[in-house]
């Protein structure tokens, strides 16, 4: 499958990318400049030796990928959807990152602002093409977890859609990273809940000088499809 | 240590009566009509057999406790503070558990709605004295869990607070119900988001067809007191 990463070259893009090309997912790193995407890409294949499949592009040719995975900062989410949304296949399933922190504003880590749209998934949502299959998930696993290739991923991501078959696709990329559980949280309005997440555990770093606090839900011993 | 549960006859109110009186606390049961109270204490009594203490009251009598715990539904929440407020001693430790629910404006319980002060803890604490020490916490364990006394409790409390002393008082409560473990969230604004897990596990539980979906926070193995 096709996999591109928007803000691949962040923290948290860059190691996903590492995670999902060890998979064995062809990745494409979407950057503003398509040479600084590429030199990332040249460090990822690095990493990961030579049978991992990684390649860099400007953003809007990475945008036309089967999978879009969306991971930059709140405060640049919506001009980065306006420049890539005229390339965005219309069946396309774009996967957004987004927790709207305050620091796109000057505030806190662990303070959120309210994205007008309820979420910034649904801010997404509202600049692309209504047939995009939009789903929201990863908020609350650390982009320095995922980067470090050794780590045990313990966090369980939360995946947030209305489209329970793009759910699926996103889950199965998910369960490829050793150690990484999803859970359907329901339609792409509980985004509004799940991405507030990332504050509360950058709250719960802070208060106990850790740096990758994350969840786990309980009450059923494997997740994944529902109904499965 | 006195402890008095307001809403102690519901769901939840009634299982952590059931945990904190079987940890050894005396518990008084309040309502707004005494001798429910006091009906519904019986009940836990004879649950619990005779080396437990639990009372019932008028909720204005359990309001007077050292440690008052306020588990109420999000729509009642503003008007029982109301009428406890002149008997909520000034340097009591009020645990409020509320959630702010769409159910309480007739709308679904995996959604929620925004109170004015950011979270239902702080409505709630900006009707008390402003001496009274706040905090928000078991906005994650279900009242069904805690009610069966065989459950072995499975999800973290998210403990919300500025006092950092009534916090660790009310952790203490907290590590004698078996298998509960407590984390320090922060402040009392970040009830903000801890209060909306509630909808987020009830979304899961509806996807899932089950029950008692809970959190666990991972990144360290112990939690409770921060630098401990």
């Amino acid at each position: 499958m096709d996999i591109s990463i928007i803000g691949g070259t962040g923290d948290e893009g860059f190691g996903l990318t590492l995670r999902l090309a060890r998979a064995g997912n062809r990745v494409t790193i979407g950057s503003r400049i398509a040479e600084r995407g590429s030199a990332v890409a040249d460090t990822a294949r690095e990493i990961l030796g030579a049978g991992a499949t990684v390649d860099g592009a400007a953003n809007e040719e990475a945008a036309t990928a089967d999978v879009v995975i969306v991971t930059v900062p709140f405060g640049g989410q919506a001009e980065i959807y306006r420049s890539i949304k005229d390339h965005v296949k219309a069946d396309a399933i774009v996967v957004d990152c987004t927790s709207p922190l305050a620091t796109a504003v000057g505030g806190r880590a662990w303070h959120v602002v309210r994205p007008w749209h309820g979420s910034a998934a649904e801010q997404a949502k509202a600049i692309l093409d209504p047939a995009v299959r939009m789903v929201a998930a990863f908020h609350t696993i650390s982009g320095e977890a995922l980067q470090d290739l050794e780590h045990e991923m313990e966090s369980d991501v939360l995946v947030c859609g209305t489209d329970k078959e793009a759910k699926a696709v996103v889950g199965g990329l998910i369960d490829d990273i050793p150690n990484l559980r999803w859970v359907d949280a329901g339609d792409l309005t509980q985004a509004r809940i799940a991405e507030t997440l990332t504050a509360l555990m950058i709250s719960i770093n802070r208060t106990y000088k850790i740096h990758d606090a994350g969840v786990r839900i309980t009450g059923r011993d494997a997740w994944g499809l529902p109904g499965s």
